[in-house]
């Protein structure tokens, strides 16, 4: 197969666009993309700071990249979950990727530690809570990097996900039909209030195999490692479920998901969101009067018998400049 | 594994809802969930007569009887569309289980022949009409079983859908997110305007397995071929993703359409029924100003050089009474 524009020997095919590309008209596409779907949806104002929630993954160090190409002031979050052990240091691969394209972007990143925020490491805290180590991590997750953006004083959180992983989530949201959650699917979140930062996601266009094809071509150093943690995950299986759709029917994915965003608004009407409550300890955005976060840390304070009644307990916070990245970790 | 009820070995084990039964146990919950439906969605009222569009394979034929043994007046109606070929004489097939049906009910079939009504069988359709023998087969079927309804007097029409037809449907029409056809989408479309009857879909909540069961365990004699017309049918592959899915999460394609008819109406909002209106031609509904059906006829008729420009030529109707069935031709 020949690319589209200069007709030399293909490097990536898309069967989902019905073309293929050599390396450098790919990248022109990818990019072009990007900032197709960046300005579509409006996502940036000029002279915003931007926060990017990295794992040391493919997409949010495409991002990364991609946004810092676009002259936007972006800078680095990195969750440091405490997953993995001394075969598969997991969260240690992850953040010393994320260190690495620091280094390179000459952008700061900061890391913040479950196991010093909570007190117990993610992989921890599924023993304490007895709930799925997934939904843990996802709640840690999201509290801290909403905290980390609305403190650092930026404007807007990005994250990496992907064609493939909004097509899930749509997909387990529309298999229950659970309408608050298909009206909040979006690509972009606006900020509500001044406790929930308004978060994007700019890669949502772009299929898994899209970004890893954009990453391997413009020589990103990537984290490879799945999470030990994701084996059997529902996620995975409603992706895999729509890869042999795609294979049978190219272009189906992506059908499913602009569609989607087309007709997005009946859930909106249907489900306009709740009027925001604030966390009774923490003064973050909840809806019960005290939020899952603080429930949380209460629960793992009482497992180690030492009851939380105050506010949250004060933070370990460790502030990382941008700096040269360690070599032969990832990629 | 146990019957539920009884205790004794089971005959039939159901994941989805986490049970089992023997066979006696077994037609009864089925019976009382068949009555269940039939109430729920009120689709008939006292004194109803029914026409139950057969084509005799398990759903239609387990259909009418069970609406025989509710007390209802149903006749069966076999469109005849002159698939298969000596070695599989599938609509041949068909007919024959229908009659037998109709004789051992002791109702009236009546059997239409696409062949007379139009001047061409459905395979032949394909080649005159150059689109996909399932889209001729669905219009011929949906024009003549509602002509035929309105024409014999009946209240409503009745057919087998099950609850894999209903998912596989849903899931097409979620996937190209057609709110006009999720719209519509219900066990119970009410009669609209005097040429539009009443359909209802008896069977919606029982998956295909289930009526299988019904059937071999109350010795109904069905045809068991598939259409020769069927295969890599884009609703078979559907029926094939959503049965993994059930496999890994038992009650999950039951969840999806539940939930799905209890939020229909967001659908019915976003987009109320179009105005009908009729056709120029027979007079039938359509949302143009000559329906498919009559655009079909004249494609026929052109196609044997024979232009077409007046009213559908005259129909060769054969009304069939009750009659013995022939045997040893399906089961």
């Amino acid at each position: 197969m020949k690319c589209r524009i200069c007709r030399k020997k293909a490097a990536v095919k898309l069967p989902s666009h019905n073309t293929a590309f050599c390396k450098e008209d790919y990248l022109w596409w990818f990019q072009k993309n990007f900032r197709r779907t960046v300005k579509r949806f409006r996502m940036f104002k000029a002279g915003d700071r931007v926060l990017v929630g990295v794992s040391g993954g493919k997409d949010s160090l495409a991002l990364w990249r991609l946004l810092v190409e676009i002259d936007l002031e972006a800078d680095g979050l990195y969750i440091a979950q405490g997953i993995g052990h001394d075969e598969l240091p997991y969260s240690d691969l992850g953040e010393d990727a994320c260190r690495e394209m620091a280094g390179k972007l000459g952008r700061p990143l900061k890391v913040v530690r479950v196991l010093a925020e909570t007190g117990a490491s993610v992989p921890e805290l599924e023993g304490i809570l007895r709930r799925k180590i997934c939904s843990s991590c996802g709640l840690t997750k999201r509290y801290l990097m909403n905290r980390e953006a609305l403190e650092g004083g930026y404007d807007v959180l990005a994250t990496g996900h992907n064609l493939d992983d909004e097509i899930a989530m749509l997909f387990a949201n529309v298999l229950t039909w659970d309408l608050q959650r298909l009206a909040h699917q979006s690509p972009v979140s606006p900020q509500r209030g001044p406790k929930l930062i308004k978060k994007v996601k700019p890669l949502c266009h772009f299929s898994e195999r899209e970004v890893l094809a954009y990453t391997m071509l413009s020589g990103i150093r990537t984290m490879r490692e799945d999470c030990p943690h994701a084996r059997g995950a529902t996620s995975i299986k409603h992706k895999e479920l729509f890869s042999r759709l795609e294979r049978d029917s190219p272009g189906s994915k992506r059908r499913f998901y602009k569609e989607f965003l087309r007709n997005r608004e009946i859930f909106e009407q249907a489900k306009p969101p709740a009027e925001l409550a604030y966390c009774h300890r923490c003064a973050m955005p909840t809806t019960n009067e005290v939020c899952s976060y603080c429930r949380l840390l209460h629960r793992v304070a009482a497992s180690k018998e030492e009851v939380h009644d105050g506010p949250p307990k004060p933070r370990k916070i460790e502030p990382e400049p941008a700096s040269p990245a360690p070599s032969g970790l990832c990629g």
